[in-house]
């Protein structure tokens, strides 16, 4: 009866958005303990750093250290964030990454101002001179995101026109250094997105772009995260970052306490139960879950990692049923 | 674009819900704060209290006081469960409810085993004898509830005929006491479904029974409240039981901890940002959520309480973009 996909891509963040937000200090150890049960779950994607100033992020201050200690599981990419040449340097001298480039421009000219100090035109230029960067590094660069694409805290709504058109700026920044973009991620980096305004914005990204591949990336500040992505599913959308247990958090002000990335394994036991595949296995995320809310010492948001599967109580009511 | 209803009924049951769930002892005085704070919010329907044995729920011992308490607004309906003729009686002779009449099954033949030590014919020989109990009592009765509609903890899951059926059984007879039924409440007492099976069950019961509106009561224990709602808005569905802040819990095995009901601002939120109208200030309905954690002393899981709206961010972007 239903048109959703038969599987989807779940790029799993929760290492790399975790250890950015949380206080800690985390040993590193533990980030490794954790990014190690990760790797076991099936999950075939984890980002598990990102090479930043650690005046700015001190949790990823042991980033290299992080890199160099995980077990590298056969299957999966494990993948970094870096915000210019130096940090994208330190992801390639590891030898341990799936180093892929991507152009990014923020949908808020406010947020851009505010929190970069430039202007979109600037914003533009800046990804120029990083797709360059990549061609001569020889990174290859088929991904783009967009982000706060669903509204900005400071600028407020984002119109979709807008949107759809900087997708195709960065389109045309990458093919001048002779990379095809074939994927675009939008964020919803302020949790301004509803169910029906990701419905709008995929539908006019696909309207416009229909060979490029849409991916979600959604926070649940407000509680849509699960919601959203089931909105992202009704359009056909296959490719979603998430966190396990929803780590990491919402850095905006007034969100103190507010909940981050929408949560790895809710999101697969929604599809599990939808008959999605994901390629994950559940109980073995939730036991990561559980692990990394004992790593960073506090309760995390995530709902399946209380409430439990379904799979062991249809087993056990299967066995009273024949008893 | 969408063919989403354009205005929902909310009916409130945090007190209810919240006051039979937490260990308490919470002060009468704060139980009717609560209330009457809600009843400025624009919500029309709010569940105060149980008429149960105080052996069994000891936060409604006080169930007469707090509806003897409460200030009664003008187009507000405040009601009431109860589980006999006895709590019935109680709830009529306050005087200040909203007293109608209720059918219900279980789906799950296990739980009702389990629960209450019945067969699914002494269930419905049960709410046969209910039926005619508000019948002598003059008690009118339009609505049907059917709980564990979408599986169940210790059966696993329910067969969609099964729920229809029982929704016939209910209709017909609600009909020998002369009741015309005109809504189910589908409750997903036990949190398994998904947005496939609230489309897949709604879609089922309306072929059925095309006269009856179809409510959903949705639990939240494993993180699909919302997009469950948000499945059973697409679907058409109009009526919706909620807790301000989720309170309530799950009283169910090896949920401990686990979030029980859809959350009221939640719902509000998603609601206010696609166009269908509530009725309910959410600004208003925060501070409720938020005096609702400082009554029973401990965080609640509602995520907009946290998160903030996005009304007044927008209000502060237009402030900005015109100074």
């Amino acid at each position: 009866m239903s048109d959703l996909p038969k599987a989807i891509q779940i790029n799993e963040e929760g290492p790399r958005e975790g250890f950015q937000f949380e206080r800690g200090p985390i040993p590193t150890a533990r980030k490794i303990e954790l990014i190690d049960s990760l790797s076991e779950t099936g999950l075939n994607q984890i980002q598990v750093a990102s090479f930043v100033n650690p005046k700015n992020v001190p949790g990823m201050a042991d980033a290299d250290e992080v890199v160099a200690g995980f077990t590298r599981r056969p299957g999966v990419r494990y993948t970094a964030l870096w915000l210019n040449e130096k940090g994208l340097q330190r992801a390639l001298a590891t030898g341990r990454l799936d180093v892929k480039g991507s152009l990014s421009l923020t949908a808020s000219e406010y947020f851009l101002k505010r929190n970069q100090n430039r202007t979109a035109a600037q914003d533009l230029e800046a990804e120029r001179s990083i797709a360059r960067m990549y061609r001569s590094l020889g990174v290859p660069v088929e991904r783009t995101s967009i982000r706060a694409a669903f509204g900005c805290n400071y600028q407020g709504d984002v119109p979709v026109a807008h949107v759809v058109r900087q997708i195709g700026s960065l389109i045309e920044a990458a093919g001048e250094e002779g990379f095809t973009i074939k994927l675009v991620s939008l964020a919803d980096t302020m949790a301004w997105a509803t169910p029906a305004s990701v419905k709008r914005l995929v539908g006019a990204v696909r309207e416009a772009h229909p060979n490029l591949d849409v991916a979600l990336h959604l926070h649940d500040t407000r509680g849509m995260g699960i919601a959203n992505a089931y909105a992202g599913l009704e359009m056909g959308v296959t490719t979603f970052d998430s966190s396990v247990a929803g780590l990491g958090g919402c850095p905006f002000a007034g969100h103190r306490g507010a909940a981050g990335n929408v949560c790895t394994e809710d999101l697969v036991f929604m599809c599990d139960e939808m008959g999605i595949a994901t390629g994950v296995d559940l109980q073995k995320l939730i036991a990561s879950a559980l692990l990394a809310e004992e790593v960073v010492g506090h309760p995390l948001p995530g709902s399946v990692m209380r409430g439990g599967t379904l799979a062991a109580l249809r087993a056990a009511a299967q066995r009273a049923a024949a008893a």
